[in-house]
């Protein structure tokens, strides 16, 4: 019965190959759709997700980068997620996703790379200045369902500041959103859903600009900071999103974000490069 | 004569396979040598150039990531760059580094994704605080001879804040360094440097804990926010470079970096996730 699943778990569901021990196949979710394909957060999440069902897997997710290479049409897809080197605490993976096009030819839609370690416990601390917000509750949610598109209503957000414009009238001044979101439907957190979390931010350049220009995904790295044991801890709770932009310069720029627990540990840090437009 | 080249250039010199448009053949160079291997920053721009060098290059450099998967030996290596995907204005790589082994097998020891872009003119603005530093004349060359590794003396680096620990008694309280750099002997910057060069801060926990313990890169990304005409202004220029640690746990660190030309122009974003013990 698929239909007690949780939409992410659903969305994340891949049959692993009868032959090929790399190769696993999917199909894309209604439910994560973004304007033109799926949303890029649960494309990360499917491509790691890849790697945690690989039989040969040594450890947990450190590193993620996604590159949006072409739309992904609905429809079925496969995913290839090859160990190319084994050591003794760390595993590296080369990632690709295809499609079948209607000339029968295999086509590239997405690539990647992935580290997956084995954590030892050491000296840890956290450099970076945790963002002061009010909790969850004093902050109203964002309406996210009339967007026009199926996975935001996948997420329940909070914005604390940068809420998504509704003035597009070129008066933005920064590009910095802070926010708390979690899954719409209750769901404990674990690496794909961090990843997935880790796009939640809309193009930096609508804010900055007040200006809604064709913007999307090219690139995506994350990189995880946590551990099942403190993924266990945070469960279904909140988390706390900050983005910004830094560099837009012709046609691209680049946002950086963190993922924060309730309780303050920063769980993710990530960066993305986007296409703009004008 | 290859005595009149660059030590950069000879390290990126590649040979194009007679057979494979997507194989490079190079060698390690001693003058970039690290501890146990080439500076990653090297090995960064040497897969970047097999991309620059392929006969189907669409556009420039927008985003690289190189994965340090095993250590590389002394002498020939290998570089495999295949353009998966060329779109209209993109075009996605992956990148593969393999040396023979003494059983003549082949092993891959560096993973990576590019993307390359053609670029037109937009909206352009960066929203990252341009740090203030003083004047490149006005900051002590570091002492880059006495590091015990050949790579550091290819480098001019002069300290604005937080140089090179003199005391290795755990008193460290950050991990941010400002330093300006360039090429010890003049080169015009080009995108391969700039690579190199988001590779040049050392690790940030020997800053944070005034501590030296064994760390070593396992993944790098960097944008570029540049392009050949902006290069060509820089020349041999200053750059200012700045990097500080983000999360430190279990094992792993993460680092953000940026460089700037000495004319305040943000050339390119980078980040990495690094092993460190104890």
């Amino acid at each position: 019965m698929t239909d007690a699943l949780h939409p992410f778990d659903r969305a994340l569901a891949l049959e692993a190959d009868a032959q090929y021990p790399d190769l696993f196949h999917g199909a894309t979710s209604a439910d994560y759709w973004n304007m033109v394909g799926p949303f890029g957060g649960i494309t990360a999440a499917v491509m790691l997700q890849a790697v945690l069902r690989h039989p040969q897997l040594l450890g947990s997710p450190l590193s993620l980068t996604v590159n949006f290479a072409a739309a992904i049409e609905a429809g079925a897809f496969s995913i290839e997620a090859t160990p190319v080197r084994t050591n003794r605490s760390t595993q590296h993976w080369m990632l690709q996703l295809s499609q079948t096009d209607a000339n029968g030819e295999r086509q590239v839609t997405s690539t990647g790379t992935a580290v997956t370690a084995l954590r030892r416990e050491t000296w840890s601390n956290v450099d970076l200045q945790h963002p002061s917000a009010p909790a969850p509750a004093e902050c109203e949610p964002m309406n996210t369902s009339g967007k026009g598109v199926a996975w935001v209503g996948q997420y329940e957000m909070r914005a604390i500041s940068g809420a998504f414009p509704t003035k597009w009238d070129g008066s933005g001044e920064h590009s910095r959103t802070q926010l708390w979101l979690r899954d719409a439907g209750q769901r404990p957190l674990d690496f794909p859903s961090l990843a997935a979390m880790s796009d939640i931010f809309y193009p930096r350049v609508w804010l900055r600009r007040a200006t809604p220009v064709p913007a999307g995904t090219v690139s995506i790295t994350t990189y995880f900071h946590t551990d099942a044991e403190q993924l266990a801890e945070v469960g279904d709770g909140y988390l706390l999103g900050e983005a910004r932009g830094q560099a837009f310069r012709n046609g691209y720029f680049d946002q950086s974000a963190e993922l924060w627990s309730e309780a303050g540990e920063l769980l993710a840090t990530s960066n993305q490069i986007v296409y703009y437009k004008q």
